[in-house]
């Protein structure tokens, strides 16, 4: 009865809207008589974690979107259970906003460091109960042809990241903010041939159907 | 002369927009000098209703995407008056994040709990209309094969919730937002084979046209 | 080198924003200690042409979208032309959250109608430049087949609307908005079939090529 | 294993956002007791700053979105790498509110303008990373048969516009601002005849598979 091409568009619509009012965080700053480019300068300046928790951000939320991407292109069928999980993982992607710019307006303080990991923990958490769900209805997803994929260990695992992070806000924040900035560059620069069937991975044109791919 | 693409680009828009812009409720507080993340973390404590209403609406607008997209998946035929009238619903729709920031920001009164419901109501009336509508226009649509799908009793009835929704607001809000938070898990856990055609809703693929159904 | 798919992707996104954003008009109003529904209500009450302004820039927005739907429907060729005109008007479509504000902030006053119109009288003239341009590229468009739906009589005539709103903020902004209210009820009451050709509004299914219609 | 349809709606859905929230910058002014459509005009009068910012970011963004349209319509395979690449475009793009309200706010300020060239030189960096990178891997594009499009100088060069604006700052804003809107007149004027393959740019249709053109 549904058809996946209008999940993607709800969660490329969802997760583009969260990339773009990261952007809202700058505020252009209130100059009193007298004040010119010397003081907007340094504004600018001490706004510099502004800026940091919005690039680390917005390339998590890139890395989210990716995942999303290659987990339902494969997909063939879903059900109201698909649209619930689904619904559950952008609610907690939608919040991201929220612990940026925390994190960006006290980056000295523990809390946001800490609120930034939690909502991480439940995009993750929420994003393996999509995944989960939909290799078990998808049977013939690629991703099943490959183990550690599917085992709990292969994918829950990347989540213990979240908790490292968390655990080293109360050393001191810094030390969560440099883990959170390490996930995208981890991501983009692994190698995923390991991971991904081989023929998968190779073929990247853009193909209807999948069964030519066995 | 129309087709139902853009149509459902729109609505898919709209609805991604309204889910992303809850999350603008959520206020960075202002520390004074000296404090810290005490201070900030009970912040996020009283914030709590914000995070409980912002759950609510998201989980609601998800129930109100899922209902839109079934409805129009099966929709040959569209016109001026289908344009009117999901417009209508849209109106109603991108209404939400107001009263849920009425709603997060003064939890015990009960106005906010009221214009919820009340929003929550035009909602209803408008998505009815639209839906009686398309059965109107497309006479082979799956749902007309389904009784109670089809009679005023089995369609508008679901607007009685949130009329008792707002008469229980005047005994205490708490009630009210306990019958708003029940709406999405009613839906989502409620089996709708009974409700759907068999043949609509065991084969769930992707099917450009729908006569192969019968 | 360009197709329309994109061009109609970029415009139903900026459309479907503008009219989400238009809810940022609605404050939470501040409630001082000792304030409760009362208050709330009456803060409510207040902010009536508020709802007002919305409810209007609402549907004159979907009515905007009907149209630029079906003038884009039957376009076969665009080019760079297209683009920039249609980014003109996009320009101005995103501009009506501003006077919408205005307007719903300070209704008794004649600058808010005033600016509302001459917004309007800017998305309409840069609409029926791209209508003219597109009928121009494209000379098999089913609105070539009408008269009045080529002539320059036929088309601006429209905008005289807005010329004659503009003209009454200046006895009472009231007026004003009376014919700003009146713009989208008399698009969805009026009968169309006299002005699109009688094949192409008859036949409203999907139809991906546009040659079967003649 | 992907497909370049997700990533060009994601990258439409972030653009036409952008485009909108422009918007935001407008402030309603508030008015004291006894203020009324005097105050409200000279208000607006001294914020066309806002409004000439308003409109170079708003056809700057439609000449990005059309490059990126024309970049991607002729690609058929994108990786890992293109979505990386195509993120950090974005993450520049988004950036771009916020120079222009700062702009808007101080026009007789420098930082403003310098920032605004900045971002428009990052932006045209990631750009020209995303096109190189896929001009590589995309042998067949018909970018490649035109000597100038694929040259250092020929695409590049264009990036000399931005330092040159942010040198001009630094004698005054106001020439710096000139430049930048200098920028779309100059893309929309342009015969691109002689850089896009005349075969290409001929035919506009919609094509789903470009081998047609050989």
């Amino acid at each position: 009865m549904m058809t996946k091409g209008r999940l993607e568009a709800l969660s490329d619509g969802v997760i583009a809207i969260v990339l773009t009012i990261l952007v809202l965080e700058f505020k252009v700053p209130h100059l009193e008589a007298g004040e010119g480019d010397a003081e907007l300068f340094s504004s600018f300046i001490h706004s510099l974690p502004v800026v940091l928790s919005y690039v680390i951000s917005f390339l998590i939320l890139i890395v989210w979107w990716m995942s999303h991407h290659q987990l339902l292109h494969a997909v063939k069928q879903i059900n109201r259970t698909t649209i619930f999980l689904n619904g559950i993982f952008l609610m907690f992607i939608a919040l991201i906003p929220y612990p940026t710019a925390l994190m960006g307006e006290y980056p000295e303080l523990r809390f946001p460091a800490i609120l930034y990991g939690v909502i991480g923990l439940l995009c993750g958490a929420s994003y393996y109960g999509l995944y989960h769900h939909l290799l078990k209805v998808n049977v013939d997803h690629p991703f099943t042809s490959n183990r550690s994929a599917v085992s709990f260990k292969g994918t829950w695992l990347f989540l213990v990241v979240y908790l490292v992070a968390i655990g080293f806000a109360f050393i001191t924040p810094y030390l969560s903010v440099a883990v959170y900035a390490a996930i995208p560059i981890y991501f983009f620069l692994k190698k995923w041939d390991d991971w991904l069937p081989v023929t998968a991975s190779r073929h990247l044109w853009y193909i209807p159907s999948l069964k030519s791919r066995k």
